[in-house]
């Protein structure tokens, strides 16, 4: 499969996709982690993914139909990726059944994951969706700044520090 | 693969899943319409699914991991549904890789389908979200009362009035 997989390193504060680019890779963090954002018409950014090492990361949309990316991808470490054509892959999917089964326990744990953090907004105080996190990925908190974890979990960097403060004192 | 399958049929205003009950079964609409939905803690309804002929319905977290489920499912029109068990359709993947590449291909979709939502009700105005929604999925909107399509797309049923007079009136 290797031949298929190409290496990129992408520095510190460097963008790996920026909104209007094609996004043409599905990129596995090998060492590093970096974060997807959106950018509200206020400049407001919005945190979509915070990925570690083992996870996949691309503008899902613009690299399915090739369609301009929306997304920033930085990487908040210096990361190591190994990136996939879309034609690549469709060719191993043929080729490696196991890798077929493997995206779609992918993609079934991306949906489900996606799907329970709209329920946890809508269902969960700030609090119980910020304990519920540090219980699921107790290690990725820590490798991004406070302000880009609260916007992951839908709340101020403010509200964040206040329920830290509250946890530590109970 | 049919013996692996059950029909099963729900009234108007019946209920295919209710939260605290185990959702055993993927079900694959043949005919009628359904909303997923939850309920918070203040008794409003948020709708996360409007399914018609041809899609999927199920609360997922609860069909893969055998917990309670969170979500209701309820049939708006009278429908007929095919279910399968999660066991059998993990034996059917692997007697028909077809179908594996199905479920892959109908995973990503969602996963597409649910991040661009997240992504569209941050980006875009309550007219642009309804607008796109009437471009993607022209049929769906005329089945489901006002108030389900309002939540869905993340407005009071006052706003989608609004928007859909200005529409007529332009």
């Amino acid at each position: 499969m290797l031949p298929y997989f190409r290496q990129r390193r992408v520095a510190k504060r460097g963008y790996l996709v920026r909104p209007g680019e094609v996004c043409r890779y599905e990129s596995f963090v090998i060492k590093g982690c970096l974060r997807s954002f959106i950018m509200d018409e206020g400049e407001h950014e919005h945190v979509l993914q915070l990925a570690v090492e083992e996870a996949w990361v691309s503008d899902f949309n613009s690299y399915l139909n090739g369609t301009p990316a929306q997304f920033y991808i930085e990487a908040v470490e210096s990361s190591v990726l190994l990136q996939v054509e879309r034609p690549d892959l469709e060719a191993l999917y043929r080729q490696v059944p196991a890798l077929e089964r493997y995206f779609r326990l992918l993609h079934q744990n991306l949906y489900l994951k996606l799907s329970q953090r709209i329920v946890d907004n809508l269902s969960l105080s700030a609090r119980e969706r910020y304990v519920k996190f540090m219980q699921q990925a107790p290690g990725v908190a820590a490798r991004f700044p406070q302000k880009h974890l609260a916007s992951y979990l839908g709340m101020t960097p403010v509200a964040l520090s206040l329920i830290r403060k509250g946890l530590k004192e109970e």
